[in-house]
């Protein structure tokens, strides 16, 4: 498990390549919400999302010796990776499933990252990452479970209890595979004992929820849903920091994600993918205002996780978000 | 005219209320410029847009006596007057062209402004806008010509004069009325002298580029564009600044600002509406680049006009921008 000093040695590799991100507060939002509510803007972060901070962590500390890495991430993680690998000046190897929007290929060219196509299900995905591993000498990097990536990212919460100073009363973060959630919560209980963790999850891939409720880690059957940044299941490394240290996980459907990404992008004036608002959903759930009342829980910080927006998923937001 | 000591006073008048908006940067934005571009991001202002400035100085020079403002605009000024009427205690009446969006007349609401419905052609505006000061007293504020307003958004000159240590080698501002950019100029002329000041016009409504070469104050027929936020005359208060401050005026069609509009949305993650994509529309045309090559002006400010995007017309946007 991760310790708050491995968080804190994360912060003193990374900071100064990666963005201190702002933290942003709309008054329009905040009367809708009946609280304050600060949003840390990972959506402004290098590569669009927060996972510049643990893909940066991770291939700072391979030896010189290690002149590749790889994962098979064709979304955040593996922009995120090109990008840290290349600012290292080391090589980027991303098994891409066949198929994958063009959009999502260019991006992690553009990032320095080699894409290699793979048959788009686990047994492809799997054989492809071994043979990146065994041609190229690569480091595999995993997105949620490589601890390392964990400390990277529980830098957020780091930022967020120097920011204030006051702590919030309460922080609702999305959880996929976890190492998000588990590095934030690691690094906010070390310096906020009482503030309240709240996992965010979509109803669609619940795993973390029901792993909650049974006190064990559980695997669940997914379908469908728009938030595809964590359409993913907790792992060994970030379960056992998610069953200490989370206080409840909340799931909502996809309409509910949408008015929420409505909200960030019609009052907030800022970009967010699906996933990005996620987060925010919880605010507005009735659970979450069941179990958070406003009156005790005022100051509330949410976790906008990441900013690529494919733009011409827009049209489906909007007609989620009316329905 | 309006002279640097109104927007001063301006700025001492609502600088408690409105945004000091951020200079946000880009660093892949700027590779692809090959020049350091400087956004002033007011689409982060209050009502998503810099009209905020102006309806609230103009508000705010008004006597006691004066129960309530009028305007015909059911765009930006029209949500900015029925704000800034509302913080001073004023009521703001809103003359609104029949069959007008439904959000537009709701964003006028929220804002506590009262919509009245009107012909929507010239005369029924006009109409409307003398019953609007006749029953109701109301003070009408012109969105550009009305010297309060230009004074207002000119404080935007004096916050960047203020950001930077050394004067920017250019700026690129978007005309309509005229009321951003010469109150702009003004305030950056008396801090900058040798800054070059360009104004940024769509192509249908040229109207400001074909006076500046005519030198005198021209009325072009209009064609439809994108850019609604500018789809209007210069006028007479506005002329005689923009004919003495502005260096050049380059227009730009809706292709152009479809593309620099999506550069905003997917590199820098701010949510612009298609005018707030105007300036760097003229950023990255070759007039621009032939007049102010990159190595002599490397260090161009941008401004960002406004946030008030409607998000149905993405899917127009991106097929323009890759038409």
């Amino acid at each position: 498990m991760i310790k708050i000093a491995d968080i804190e040695a994360a912060l003193g590799r990374i900071k100064n390549t990666v963005h201190r991100t702002p933290v942003l507060t709309n008054s329009t939002v905040d009367k809708l919400a009946g609280r304050k509510l600060f949003f840390k803007a990972e959506n402004l972060q290098k590569t669009g999302s927060f996972k510049a901070r643990g893909a940066l962590n991770a291939v700072s500390k391979l030896s010189a010796e290690v002149a590749a890495v790889c994962c098979d991430s064709s979304g955040n993680h593996g922009q995120a990776l090109s990008w840290a690998a290349k600012s290292v000046g080391k090589i980027c190897h991303v098994a891409v499933p066949r198929g994958a929007p063009a959009v999502k290929v260019s991006a992690i060219e553009n990032y320095g990252g080699k894409v290699h196509f793979c048959e788009p299900n686990d047994t492809g995905r799997e054989a492809k990452r071994r043979e990146l591993v065994e041609k190229f000498g690569a480091e595999m990097i995993h997105p949620s479970q490589n601890l390392d990536v964990i400390a990277g990212q529980g830098t957020i919460g780091l930022e967020l209890a120097d920011h204030f100073e006051q702590p919030l009363d309460a922080i609702i973060i999305p959880v996929g595979g976890g190492g998000l959630i588990s590095g934030i919560a690691t690094a906010l209980r070390a310096n906020w004992p009482d503030v309240k963790i709240i996992a965010a999850e979509p109803e669609a891939v619940d795993d973390c929820a029901v792993s909650k409720k049974a006190g064990k880690l559980v695997v669940t059957e997914k379908s469908d849903t728009v938030c595809d940044g964590v359409r993913t299941n907790v792992g060994k490394n970030t379960w056992p920091l998610i069953q200490k240290l989370v206080d409840d996980v909340i799931t909502v459907d996809d309409k509910a994600v949408a008015k929420a990404w409505k909200m960030i992008m019609e009052r907030m004036k800022t970009v967010a993918e699906p996933t990005g608002a996620l987060a925010l959903a919880v605010a507005f759930s009735p659970a979450f205002n069941d179990l958070y009342p406003a009156q005790k829980y005022q100051r509330v910080g949410v976790i906008l996780c990441g900013g690529n927006l494919d733009l011409s998923i827009v049209p489906r937001m909007l007609e989620l978000a009316d329905s």
